[in-house]
């Protein structure tokens, strides 16, 4: 399972592209090569972003080469006048630019399937830098090229996220393993925990640490992450899933999973396992619930639907609520979250409902309840809960948490009854 | 308006942070300040993303001052041991690190408001490297630096971005105004457009500029911005304002706006200003559409909420969709849709109604309406209207591309409507 006892990486991930500069297109590259390159041991060491400017990749390439154990370029690889990739780095390398038959071969194929012609820019695309290899691309056009030399490896990989992903895991990281550079397994166990706070959880997991090993952490929007890992030749694989167990055991309901799954794939994961469905009520997260649940390949097995009642007017009609509770009590309160749960069972028909009101600011809020504050409500067969929660932060941030602690809520309780029940069967 | 005649300006961006490099946390950072430094003539030249380490940091500094004519670092500033860009900054540029009186009276001031203890770690946030100025942060301790030297500025912002945001507003760019690195105004007129692609764009824009002007485009799941700026001393801001206005005239109903409004708070500020109401039906976008709305401060004035039925069940007990419709037509048709519009009008009492149904993925389809198809409705009190799309993608981009579309849609309706009604009045 684990098995990342080499010695530490020199990694060097260089994004080309003018619309990463320009504040026209969020560098997701990063972010994604940053996880996925540290589950195989090799966590970047320094990032680099560059125009697409032949001259400018040449430089980055001829400064890092050498230095760095793995250098991975993404963007400009394609068939048009701006990607400049493939030869700028040829030429840092004092490398020629050679056609390779098999990727010409499918190319061609693949544009006679769709019925296009190819053009000698098109061809451009099948070259590498001698003695690399071409790297299919199963999702689009461009090959990627994968260099190894003196002891050093270079990928150059497509910008489109959609070729780029495939490619990393179905050419790139065996190529790594084969050449020793990524680790066989995950680099480290990941111990994901919701409601614990970054520096109790430290306290928690370091006196459990052997000798060895590391620890880091993650935190997203109430989300905390605990990764274990091995320092060098320390920490056997075993040693450190054994950690982990025991930190789970010490989390108690806070523990998530191990590993990297979102909060509403879990709760889809749980409802599809007791094959039970769940409806929302949604005011101030306006959609945002809905949408982690859509997010879901396969949601629609255990989704039904959301009731986004922003106006009070949809509360009553929609969800059946009351003019005189919403009057008595205010649109925002436990009592309202309450009724909006009880209704989305009803109009929805489904087994569970979770809904969310409050002040998603910056308008609006009292004196007693604040812009932050939030209502949950949770209906199952059993009956119905709702709670207040303080969330601090702008509208988005107010929205994003509640989503997440919504979620979590219906995570525990979901668990819990299910822990109690293998209790009262034992 | 637009006074950006000055020569082009290199401006280094270096983020710090491990979670940037360990996959997480996104850089938005990079986004952010892309564009507030493009539209202040400060073109991102580069960008360099560095640990927590002090001597990784020094080592960027010594090697781009001197080179560049900003540089922006951003994180690191704060008060605890990973906190190292102040210090390694003053290291690179030899100077050293020096106290400042005022800083230091508002961080104690807000300290006691907050009662909190101030630490001698708490201070260090108050030094900066001799000759800077100490910048106030209004949304956090953590104060910014600005240093002006040798002609060049180095700019230190704190890493959250709701700190960062206020402080490059008001303490960096008047700064940067006054010693004439930034320019006075907006560095481009930008042209948003929806519904023509790039190419056919540029052939439209590239003929009405005049000499001395630059172009370049961005696109974003179906939006495509055209901006038009000034090279060097080349054109005046009335010559690009008077190109920004012919584009619009020439691409006629694909014209979104000048500026950077995105689609649902154009739609929610033409419903303002008609004084009416919008709900939603939806089934493939799962939420994402009423997230749209919900993003935009001040929604609810406008709108009313939106029916998520994802289940068949859902879209006939909420939105009253007969039965027999969905086993004729199915759900995903253009009857749905239009259904689903007329239903939500109905449910919700609004004046107008949008709905989506269709086939996000990676499941479900048919081979008359295979994954991507989407069917869209639009109902206001003088009809109901439907309309098919394909769009291409993982689940994620259909989603996201049939909520820009459906929106750009309303966009062009009311608009629409409102123009014909002009000249049937004139």
């Amino acid at each position: 399972m684990i098995s990342c006892t080499h010695r530490p990486r020199q990694v060097l991930v260089i994004n080309v592209g003018d619309e990463l500069l320009d504040g026209i297109r969020e560098n997701g590259h990063l972010l994604w090569l940053g996880e996925n390159l540290a589950r195989r041991g090799l966590p970047i060491t320094r990032s680099v972003i560059v125009r697409d400017d032949a001259a400018e990749i040449a430089r980055e390439i001829s400064a890092a080469w050498g230095a760095y154990d793995l250098i991975v370029t993404t963007g400009g690889i394609g068939p048009t006048s701006d990607d400049q990739t493939r030869g700028a780095v040829a030429t840092a390398l004092g490398l020629k630019l050679e056609p390779v038959p098999a990727a010409e071969a499918a190319l061609r194929e693949r544009f006679q399937l769709i019925g296009r012609k190819v053009s000698a820019a098109d061809l451009g695309q099948c070259y590498v830098p001698a003695g690399a290899e071409s790297l299919p691309n199963s999702r689009g056009t461009a090959p990627g090229v994968f260099l190894h030399r003196d002891g050093k490896a270079l990928v150059m990989l497509p910008g489109p996220a959609l070729e780029l992903h495939p490619m990393f895991e179905e050419q790139v990281v065996p190529r790594l393993r084969g050449v020793g550079c990524a680790c066989e397994g995950e680099a480290y166990v990941q111990v994901r925990t919701f409601g614990i706070g970054a520096v109790p959880l430290e306290e928690i997991v370091r006196p459990l640490l052997g000798p060895g090993m590391a620890l880091s952490f993650g935190t997203h929007t109430g989300v905390v992450d605990a990764r274990i890992s091995s320092t060098g030749s320390g920490a056997t694989a075993e040693q450190l899933c054994d950690v982990a167990r025991k930190v789970r055991d010490a989390v108690g309901h806070d523990f998530v999973c191990t590993g990297h799954a979102c909060l509403a794939s879990l709760v889809v994961e749980q409802l599809r396992s007791l094959e039970k469905t769940v409806a929302l009520a949604e005011s101030c997260t306006g959609g945002l619930l809905a949408n982690a649940f859509t997010d879901v390949p396969g949601a629609s097995k255990v989704f039904a639907g959301s009731a986004v009642c922003y106006a009070n007017d949809a509360k009553m009609s929609l969800l059946g609520i009351p003019e005189s509770l919403i009057a008595q009590h205010g649109a925002v309160s436990a009592e309202c979250a309450a009724a909006m749960a009880t209704g989305a069972i009803e109009k929805f028909g489904s087994d569970y409902a979770l809904s969310v009101t409050g002040y998603a600011g910056p308008g609006g809020g009292t004196e007693a309840d604040p812009v932050g504050t939030v209502y949950l409500g949770y209906a199952c067969p059993a009956g119905v809960w709702s709670r207040r929660v303080v969330i601090p932060g702008d509208r988005f941030q107010v929205k994003q948490r509640a989503v997440n602690t919504s979620l979590d809520w219906m995570r525990r309780l979901l668990n819990k009854y299910r822990v109690e029940d293998l209790i009262h069967g034992a």
